[in-house]
């Protein structure tokens, strides 16, 4: 029947999410979600959106949002887009900004999803290699191009980028969009928010799934130039005018406001990684430097793939990449609560001495 | 700074949803939203949700949701594509299976979302005019196509088509996908599911936001033969992994599970409809044959425009479209509550006698 397809379905490569296991009691480490619930001010917002006014529509704009996420940040709301997660954020920033004659370039080793946007929307790109010690390095993105998305920190390497070096970024490539994929960068990076009024082509997005610990309601946002922002409403206008739900605007909201939660559950995550990383290290583990809520590591004797498995053996699940071959010895680990880390310590010494 | 954006936002004209009142106290009966609000087991199932697993993200297939609403129709969960409204749905079926060398075919007098999706996707189209009662003549559509949609009951008219001639389209049509937008299908047209088992090419979309109470919550789907549901899902998992957040998979099942509710509420507006009529009737009005929660009217003496101007100065918004002229002096009503619909017809009995 596929001849009732659209040409492009047929050359579509989705792509795969971390597994989201329907079996309970796994030690789930595999999709950086944070191991704290929400704030108890969410959820309070939460249940009391479960009324009667769900059967009227959202505010199409949502505006109080917008609003909310601009106070936090210093910026107008005209310079705040929201969407459906940050990934609907992202294809529509593929769509709407980066869709130009010369090539979007992005790393090599980066979200695997930045491919699977080029090709929905016949996007020609180029990656550029990491460095050898896996970094971005910016002097190779200093050439012709029709834009620039890299995330900070990457992932999956976990390692972060000098502010410094994304200004010197943006000096240099001031004729096509640069996007910072800013989706770890509460664990310790350096955000580019504060470069937005001084760089009309910066465009950064962030989500609530992470530091915000709402993967489940999905919301994500991009915040730049109100003239960056415009495509991306425009886009959004002609493919769904109602993408944030009344829970998803509610809850974020209420999110932004409980600052002190925020910074509590975040400086724990990021405390508890550097735990990790000692302990790691101790167990013969390269770990890269790492800014974001979880840590990519490799073992000098035991390979990647044999870990992940034997891992996934004993209830724990990490992300493993099998391509590049560069990084197939690598795993992905989200920083858990106590418990979750000190399992998957337990486990991995297991699999060392067994 | 347009340069920045991709060529194609240039040429985008986004759709303008009718409009969310941020004021209190109107009488809204210009979305079509359902009067009645969810049922309480939908409202319990949602309270159940604000909880701590909302760190976690949702079901990036929407599995359980699926196989309810499979098993609500009799069918396999193959057979079922779930989205973040049908706005959203419809999106990915204009882009998965409606672009094709041979121009889409729908209706020039019906959602005004259509064209806007074909822009996006640079999707060719011909509108085919209704005919002289605002009907859709099948026969009009029995040429070459790369596709064929239209909703039954049509929006903004309401006129429902019998299954029979959607059966006759099906029939002399096998080569291109039709789709049946069954936004407003459950207040009184016959539903184009039963076909689906015969007809390989047949795809039926369907709302939670208009006879399920949930407009705020964003749910929609769409049946059809399992190859065209690969499509959808090809691109979904393209675009997003996670459209369904976890209030709208858990408030979705629990809506489909209460069918008394469902059942009551959709007759009572469908009782109150016909009142309506009846009034309106009374007033020197023409409406047309509504199989839907909305009639289409217009008044014999005083154009549409002049009306819904005075009925928003008396805190009553209807929804009014100045093209085509064809329907330029139709107003979109919505059948409120009782309370609603007496507040309109008295704002409307002042007007004709102003």
């Amino acid at each position: 029947m596929s001849k009732l397809w659209s040409p492009i379905v047929h050359t579509l490569t989705p792509y795969v999410p971390g597994e989201q296991p329907k079996i309970q009691n796994l030690i789930k480490l595999n999709t950086n979600e944070n191991p704290y619930g929400p704030s108890p001010k969410v959820i309070a917002a939460l249940q009391a959106e479960a009324a009667d006014s769900l059967r009227l529509y959202p505010d199409p704009d949502s505006s109080r949002l917008k609003t909310a996420i601009a106070e936090y940040h210093g910026l107008q709301a005209s310079q705040v887009f929201v969407g459906n997660g940050s990934d609907e954020v992202l294809a529509h920033v593929f769509q709407a900004l980066l869709k130009h004659d010369l090539p979007l370039l992005f790393p090599d080793i980066t979200y695997s999803f930045y491919p699977v946007y080029c090709g929905l929307y016949g996007i020609q790109y180029e990656t550029v290699p990491l460095d050898k010690q896996f970094g971005i390095a910016i002097d190779d993105y200093l050439r012709p191009n029709g834009g620039i998305i890299f995330p900070n920190p990457n992932a999956p390497t976990g390692i972060p980028l000098a502010l410094a070096e994304i200004e010197r970024l943006l000096q240099a490539n001031q004729g096509s969009v640069v996007v910072i994929d800013e989706a770890y960068v509460d664990f310790g990076t350096e955000s580019a928010v504060a470069l937005i009024g001084r760089y009309p082509n910066l465009l950064v997005t962030h989500t609530y799934s992470k530091s915000r610990s709402l993967a489940g309601l999905r919301v994500g946002y991009a915040l730049g130039d109100a003239s960056l922002i415009e495509a991306l409403i425009r886009v959004k206008d002609s493919f769904n005018s109602y993408p944030i739900d009344r829970f998803a605007e509610a809850g974020a909201i209420a999110a932004i406001q409980d600052e002190a939660y925020f910074q509590q559950t975040r400086q724990q995550v990021i405390s508890d990684r550097e735990k990790m990383v000692d302990e790691l290290q101790g167990m013969g583990f390269e770990v890269l430097p790492s800014g974001a809520n979880f840590i990519f590591a490799r073992h000098q004797r035991i390979a990647g793939e044999q870990l992940a498995t034997g891992l996934r053996e004993q209830a724990v699940i990490v992300r493993h990449f099998k391509k590049p071959a560069r990084i197939a010895d690598f795993l992905r680990i989200t920083i858990g609560n106590s418990a979750q880390n000190q399992a998957l310590i337990q486990a991995l010494k297991s699999l060392l001495h067994a």
